[in-house]
């Protein structure tokens, strides 16, 4: 998506261990004006599909999540990741590691909010190694429900995250792809 | 809000320690199309006060304070919970001390995304205590923008936050109102 590729060469900086750094526009400062021009992009590849949910996870999937939402006309189920009193009742849990703070965490979503009729979108702010994905389509099959796709603001494609998820059948859509990154500048697909 | 208040009512329910559990449509499921419509109430009440940005606090503020933000047409920032070496940079802190889980917690804003000309808008999920709105009012006013008011989903009256953010001179607008609650029922103002 071309609109998204010159805004992270814009404002993308690279910092050490392979970060990019997009928080003045996606996930510490959310430009929403122009996120919610970007999630239009998710409704016109996903639309024929009957969504009837997105899922992301905490914390900066939901502003995304709830943009794209806007456009489907469905609600959003978060994962979270901590337990908390406010959820009563069966949850749905699924292991992730984060490469971020170098733990494993477990994500959770109440039984109540995924159903086997559910079609859903998963949608998240990044892809690389693809451990948060997995996770969230796991949570959503142990529902019995029905993955349509994963809609991914920006993929690392050097990592093999998303190709493990697109061989296993599941369709992956990203719209910008990083095909490499270094104190150079980046390289998109 | 008539509307705000309906839902709650139907769908809201009460647990043990003055838990009020509306996870079906605020905070871990968000119902967008109808938290869109209500957070166009937060633009009615605040369309005149030239807000420049809206600040909120992650998770469970992020999703609202995004559709809020769409009828505003500005952006959102949200303060962290976790340091993350995704931000690099000074942060403006503040402390937390969460009631629903029982700790005091660090949050931050990176210094590049507040400053002296903003007006800003905070919007949260729910207002009791109001230890994290005071937090959020701290950010902002470090930063020497303007905090033009809050906006909040459901406020607890019975709590003393919101009084005393408001006998603070902060103009805080709830959508609906709790006078009391307990196992016969909610009452609102």
């Amino acid at each position: 998506m071309k609109l998204l590729e010159e805004r992270i060469l814009r404002d993308g900086k690279i910092g050490a261990g392979d970060v990019l750094k997009v928080d003045c526009f996606v996930n510490h400062q959310i430009d929403v004006p122009f996120m919610n021009e970007v999630t239009k992009e998710f409704y016109r590849l996903f639309r024929d599909e009957n969504v009837t949910k997105i899922v992301t996870i905490e914390a900066s999937g939901i502003g995304i999540a709830c943009l794209a939402a806007t456009h489907f006309n469905v609600p959003v189920v978060f994962a979270k990741k901590t337990p908390t009193n406010n959820i009563f009742g069966d949850v749905y849990t699924a292991q992730v590691y984060s490469y971020t703070h170098e733990r494993n965490y477990t994500v959770r979503i109440s039984k109540e909010f995924l159903n086997s009729d559910d079609r859903v979108l998963i949608i998240d702010d990044f892809l690389a190694k693809g451990s948060a994905l997995t996770a969230l389509i796991s949570l959503v099959q142990n529902a019995g429900a029905t993955v349509v796709g994963a809609g991914i603001v920006i993929e690392k494609m050097y990592q093999n995250g998303g190709k493990i998820i697109r061989d296993s059948g599941i369709r992956v859509e990203s719209l910008a792809k990083i095909r490499s990154m270094d104190e150079n500048g980046i390289i998109f697909e």
